[in-house]
């Protein structure tokens, strides 16, 4: 489907670049931080702020709106037939230090998608919605991507209603208060059919900017698998005791990093492999460090790779221990996705058909799209950000881009809510 | 002077183990922990109650007392003549959790020593001191062996005052309180001459215990010296920043303790290497860590060794850095310290003369002796300590040891007094 209609043209015209950034802007104000970014962690005063700003955006076009038993909220068009709809989204939640664009991008610029369809007159055989999925962060109650995860039945409704924030907040209460601040909106049943899923999200990555392009056609997302590895020696005098006896974390956790940066080394820059937390216990200059706790991130879009260098970080650190003992347990674990090839086809199609310079990518982060794959067609549109910052209060994109995006978005769901 | 004499042995016989412990037990009151340590701030009310009852014990005896201007503490038993005088002695501060027997042995085994001279009628030409070095430990104020380093002018008395403790506290005020809870005392000048010192002290270490010894005959200090190396690179998304585009502290920071491990490889096992404190920022699994801080604590015996391993350290730094930017700063440099040749022997030859099974050994930890030993003949005797434990609420030392290490002090400092 390379080539686009007039009615996805035209839907693809009416969105309108200053309103999409007006919105953006008004929704960034729940939460906003003074440095210029957003804390908006979900089910708090907050995200209800943000969802009800959605609400009143719907009411305005006469749009359904509806919520599910994990606080999912769907936006809807009516198409001329009550058939599975196609669907657009992201969320509303944010990092505690985060920005403007990650996830809001995908409910607003989904919303502008929406407007744009409506004011176009453009009619389809589907209706047309946007989500909000709930905690895609994670921020405050973990697992992230809760939302779509639940609703695909990759997580449990019930474990997710039972997390605890760390002020001992349970996700169930904080939830129920969400739901209560719209007392009247309808309820749905987890899940429902749908035709098609694109999400639209800032890159969070460098390279869209780096080569001049507007438009990421994402091809899937890498796998992602977390270790937690926790070192245990024993403390020492720094002074006293011989080297030969020591049981040193740190230099055991020191050598089964560097030995994990040489399983991970790969000439074609593919590997994501980062150590980002550390912690070695008592930190004392002159005393042998007893502990260490660090994590690993790996990630990797091809799933032989993936499984095979992931199944080999806990051997790797055993047989580098040099006397500790060490416990390595996996805390994530998500295969690589890929996405339908007639999604793909239909981003791609349309990027060009608007004359959008554009490439295929894997999506380097995780998204609530991965979800929402192993349910129906799916696919993302990625927009490119300043310096590919992104968990970061200093996030930014420019409104002619999130403008394109929003401008394939809009083509692809009027595509697919004909097919 | 293998052999003893008379006087010596005759002072020796008078050490009263259970006299000493009970004094060991009447100190450690101050301060005492419910786990059984001791937290003796110096110049804390502990400090200024451990002082009193140093002071109370030579009031029973005749003996003088006297301070200086950083409130080291001076108990004089006189001699035939005002010739300059023998001196034993430690310090009666502890760290925040530690144990019964550092410094405090030093102290209260110098005066049991005292005390068994006087009691055995042993009259010297010279007069003997127990002096209890201020803040020897440096935990609430830095740098540690105040007291001695000021008294060997190898630190200026005016910084000293200046120190401030983490609630604010400058040391000026706190000696003041101090010195002010004895106003009678007599004020001496500093330095003062002195004909030799002799320090006991615990091991710290395994090393006796291990090989079934009793005392630790002390030939010098080695050297010690810090250095702190932070790493600065850039903080990234885990998930999309590619490997060869980063700058992660983190990896920077394991490549260059690996290469540093690798500097202070020694057959010997004479090199002390350690990185006891490592923290790495921001700390979150799949950020890239944009900043790296750790410690480097070396020490050896041998000057030339130090010198040229020491001078290494931040080249090595610098040259793994890896892309990241780093800065290595000495934050204490103290070359090894050899003790005096004539006083060495005169401690392993009261430990052969009174049968005690002894080795030669080098401490492995920084001590006031090593100030000392610039202005005069100066040597250790060490007693084993339980596990090698030490800077512990744990640590433990038993009776018989503890005498048998005050015997050997008497008969030194019988020595050196008649010299």
């Amino acid at each position: 489907m390379s080539a686009m209609n007039e009615q996805s043209r035209a839907a693809a015209r009416a969105v309108d670049e200053a309103r999409l950034w007006r919105r953006m802007m008004d929704m960034a104000r729940f939460g906003a931080t003074p440095a210029g970014g957003v804390n908006r962690a979900a089910f708090s005063p907050e995200d209800i702020q943000a969802r009800k700003l959605l609400i009143e955006w719907a009411a305005e076009f006469g749009f359904s709106t509806a919520s599910d038993e994990i606080g999912n909220l769907y936006v809807r068009r009516a198409g001329t037939t009550d058939e599975a709809p196609a669907v657009t989204g992201s969320h509303l939640d944010s990092q505690p230090k985060g920005g403007k664009f990650d996830g809001a991008y995908g409910v607003v610029g989904g919303f502008e998608a929406l407007e744009a369809i409506e004011r176009a007159g453009v009619e389809t055989r589907r209706p047309i919605e946007v989500v909000a999925w709930s905690n895609e962060e994670g921020g405050r109650f973990q697992p992230g991507a809760m939302g779509s995860a639940v609703f695909a039945g990759d997580f449990a409704l019930e474990d997710a209603l039972m997390a605890v924030d760390t002020n001992g907040v349970v996700l169930r209460d904080a939830l129920r208060e969400t739901l209560d601040s719209t007392p009247a909106m309808a309820r749905r049943d987890m899940p429902h059919a749908m035709a098609g899923y694109v999400e639209a999200h800032i890159e969070q990555g460098p390279r869209l900017e780096n080569d001049n392009l507007t438009i990421g056609v994402v091809s899937g997302v890498q796998g992602l698998c977390w270790y937690r590895v926790e070192v245990f020696g024993a403390e020492a005098h720094a002074g006293t005791a011989p080297l030969k006896g020591r049981k040193d974390a740190l230099k055991s956790a020191v050598t089964m990093v560097a030995a994990l940066e040489q399983l991970m080394a790969d000439e074609s820059d593919t590997v994501r492999f980062t150590v980002g937390r550390f912690e070695c216990d008592p930190g004392a200059p002159s005393t042998v460090p007893g502990h260490v706790l660090f994590t690993v991130d790996f990630r990797h879009p091809d799933l032989a790779t993936f499984v095979d260098l992931g199944g080999r970080i806990k051997g790797v650190c055993e047989a580098n221990a040099r006397g500790s003992e060490v416990t390595v347990e996996r805390i994530i674990y998500s295969e690589p996705v890929v996405f339908d090839a007639g999604v793909i086809d239909l981003v791609r199609g349309a990027a060009r058909a608007l004359d959008l310079p554009h490439m295929e990518m894997v999506s380097g982060a995780g998204h609530d799209a991965m979800h929402i794959a192993g349910l129906c067609p799916a696919g993302m549109i990625f927009v490119p950000c300043e310096k590919g910052l992104s968990h970061n209060e200093a996030e930014s994109a420019s409104a002619p881009d999130l403008a394109a995006g929003a401008r394939v978005l809009a083509a692809c769901l009027v595509g697919l809510a004909n097919r």
